[in-house]
């Protein structure tokens, strides 16, 4: 039985990875507000032709698309995954068109593949092989598909909370996945918070010569001491209170921590540095990674960005930056100690101009779910999967957690790199993935 | 004599502003390498219509156009003015396209108008007025016009070496002038030096999803904290060294500059400010302002910067910034400090991609040529001359210093916005500074 889904898997390879194209084609970049709606419609669509009931919620924002299959199972297999993309800027980096899908010596390139429309197709693609090879699916299935993952899903808590009902499930395949630089699959049990924050800083009414800033103040200077009180050279993060509700690791997770295999060669080659930030390594890299709570600046822009130089002292200047938080850290809480911090520094004049954000999660490591998904890949791949207990990375997982234990898997790779110019995945990992959930499907009947 | 030429300059006066309209429709941007021949071809067509004969020199970047009209007289006097613009970046900011010259309410609007191509125009016009109503010029006239002033002149060294006797005169007329808040004409006898940087920082081979930034370096954040340790919030500069060549004010400057109207209240109202930097006011504003040298962002660049979120851990930063050095400073020598703070401070990775710069130099305050372009100005604009030491402003005065005594004055105004958007000058203020010229020119031949 569930030989000939897997058969038919192969079978369908080529219409699959064609479905990527197709979805991947439309820019649908949240943060532009372009080609949502295209996009959801084409989903449902898909959704729709492996014989699942789609709903279309509107939200403030993009609307959430949900699927729903009921076979009368016993148990319910949730899916998590997003439609919409990361800004593709910048566009000059990339090899083909971040919108016009490529596949280059047997990967697909395309803003979008890995993070994460390939691997919604990876989750619908698995479906129609039980589909097609006349197997009864053994679970039922739900989708919740959101298009606002990429700005920090700001209209998911309003569907959640509306919808709590329909995220009860006895296992969950978070959106994202990858493999480790030596091609081990890994899992992600948990997400990081996040807390976004666009700076804004005007000194002048408007540019001056340059010269004028002997007397005139200047907003990028201002900017400039103002990020750099927010954190030092050792990565410690100044605002006041910031770690008050951080929780350090238990010996269980220290212990579980210490087994994982890092790669930090392999990283330091990848990224092309010889040292990690801090001078991190072993124990205090891996604590930093999973456990600690972190800030960067995601953008900088003032005045004059051209070639050559220009003698102009602007009256603006903006930053974006993030704070990735940990179990037990509120955006609303640590943004309030940013803007003390500020204040309390003599920093009034940079104004937060907008945020957002929401809390971690984490599903426990010993969850029956988690074994589950630990035999299909081996099944699979041959190998033992490298969970991870959270990503530094971000997702709402917290509006998730008490009604499901998720576990993150999906398409990606070490050279995926998502969130930047030339994102791809490669195309017989795809198809290995669609395989893993098909085995996550069949063992799960079997739970 | 005279009266005919001030006569012809207000006939002359539409035939002027149309030439002025014609040289600012090309956007001779020295920074991108824009238009520099077109503008210097059109420049010498018109100084060879009122009988200059002039001379293209090349150099390794915008050749420098010289004209030369010997009439036998005992005294010359030498023009410098420039036929490059600054870029005009933010476009999105011009109520008119930069480079489409338009009157509205009295004032002509393009890039250049003020700084400097209406001031080269003022010159040649009254020296046409002359030409046309018959008048003999009583001086030798001198122009050097070059191509580069807004990068820092970084090819007139050279031209000045070679041709040192030709900058030999009894006076000059340096490229820009002003008039204060209340109206009043302003004139400047110095120019700050100048030392402009471009710092770059690369930390990772790529952009990288932001959540990385637990582990991985930020060249943002170095960027920052670079920029952060050049210079506290009171607007010392901590480079080891920096004021060690700054000769304090001598007690004659000090009573020069005390005496000058420094219009405080107007300028806080035109910048839109409470407080001037630092929170300077009175005596030290203005040594701040004539004689400190200080140091200024132009421009900061990093990661995303468009709408919205982007959550990435941006490879690459970089900043431009400025010095205004004061005399005996000398930019070979701060690039010098510069490098050495920033190695001695732990950034090495903050890179100095390029830098160029000059230093400063002054006219001294009692030259009788100073008191010729007094009487010139009370003589046109009824009022006394309100003359600076010098401006915090750049220019290679120090090439000239020792061959010709120089004073700037020009057709600016408050309003004029000089490397800003909206440049602009008033059409009739334009029209009194080409009589201006030519009564200096008067004065000079009875000298």
């Amino acid at each position: 039985m569930l030989d000939s889904v897997l058969k038919k898997i192969d079978e369908n390879a080529n219409r699959a990875i064609d479905a990527v194209k197709e979805i991947c084609s439309i820019p649908s970049v949240a943060a532009k507000k372009q080609g949502i709606d295209e996009t959801a419609n084409l989903l449902m669509k898909m959704l729709e032709a492996v014989g699942i009931e789609t709903q279309l919620h509107p939200t403030a924002g993009s609307p959430v698309v949900t699927g729903y299959l009921d076979v009368g199972a016993k148990r319910t297999l949730l899916f998590y995954d997003h439609y919409d993309v990361q800004p593709a800027e910048p566009l000059e980096l990339w090899d083909s068109p971040p919108f016009e899908p490529e596949i280059r010596n047997g990967r697909l390139y395309a803003r979008g593949v890995a993070d994460n429309k390939g691997d919604t197709l990876s989750r619908i693609w698995a479906l129609r092989a039980y589909k097609e090879a006349g197997v009864k699916l053994p679970v039922n299935i739900k989708f919740v598909v959101e298009g606002e993952e990429e700005i920090s899903s700001p209209n998911l808590p309003d569907f959640t909370k509306k919808h709590a009902n329909f995220l009860k499930a006895d296992g969950g395949i978070w959106e994202f996945g990858s493999a480790g630089f030596d091609g081990t699959q890994e899992a992600w049990l948990g997400l990081k918070g996040i807390l976004y924050v666009q700076f804004e800083v005007q000194r002048i009414s408007h540019n001056a010569h340059s010269s004028n800033s002997s007397i005139l103040p200047s907003a990028p200077f201002r900017l400039v001491w103002a990020l750099s009180s927010l954190k030092d050279e050792k990565e410690r993060i100044q605002i006041k209170g910031f770690y008050d509700d951080v929780v350090p690791m238990t010996k269980k997770e220290r212990e579980f921590v210490a087994k994982i295999d890092f790669e930090e060669n392999a990283r330091r080659k990848f990224w092309k540095i010889d040292k990690f930030v801090n001078n991190y390594e072993g124990e205090d890299l891996r604590e930093a990674y999973y456990y600690l709570p972190h800030l960067s600046i995601d953008g900088l822009t003032s005045g004059y960005q051209e070639e050559g130089s220009m003698t102009v002292l602007p009256a603006k200047a903006s930053a974006k930056i993030d704070f990735r938080l940990v179990e037990n850290q509120h955006p609303e809480d640590i943004v309030k100690k940013l803007r003390n911090h500020l204040d309390a520094k003599g920093f009034s004049d940079v104004k937060i101009a907008w945020y957002d954000g929401y809390p971690a999660a984490k599903t426990p490591i010993d969850h029956p779910f988690v074994k589950i998904v630990e035999r299909a890949n081996q099944k699979v791949y041959g190998h033992a999967l490298r969970v991870h207990p959270t990503t530094p990375g971000s997702g709402p997982l917290y509006l998730f957690k008490d009604h499901v234990p998720m576990v993150s898997i999906g398409i990606g790779d070490s050279e995926s790199r998502g969130h930047s110019p030339n994102e791809s995945a490669a195309v017989d990992n795809f198809v290995k993935a669609m395989k893993r959930i098909a085995v996550v499907i069949d063992e799960m009947g079997k739970w």
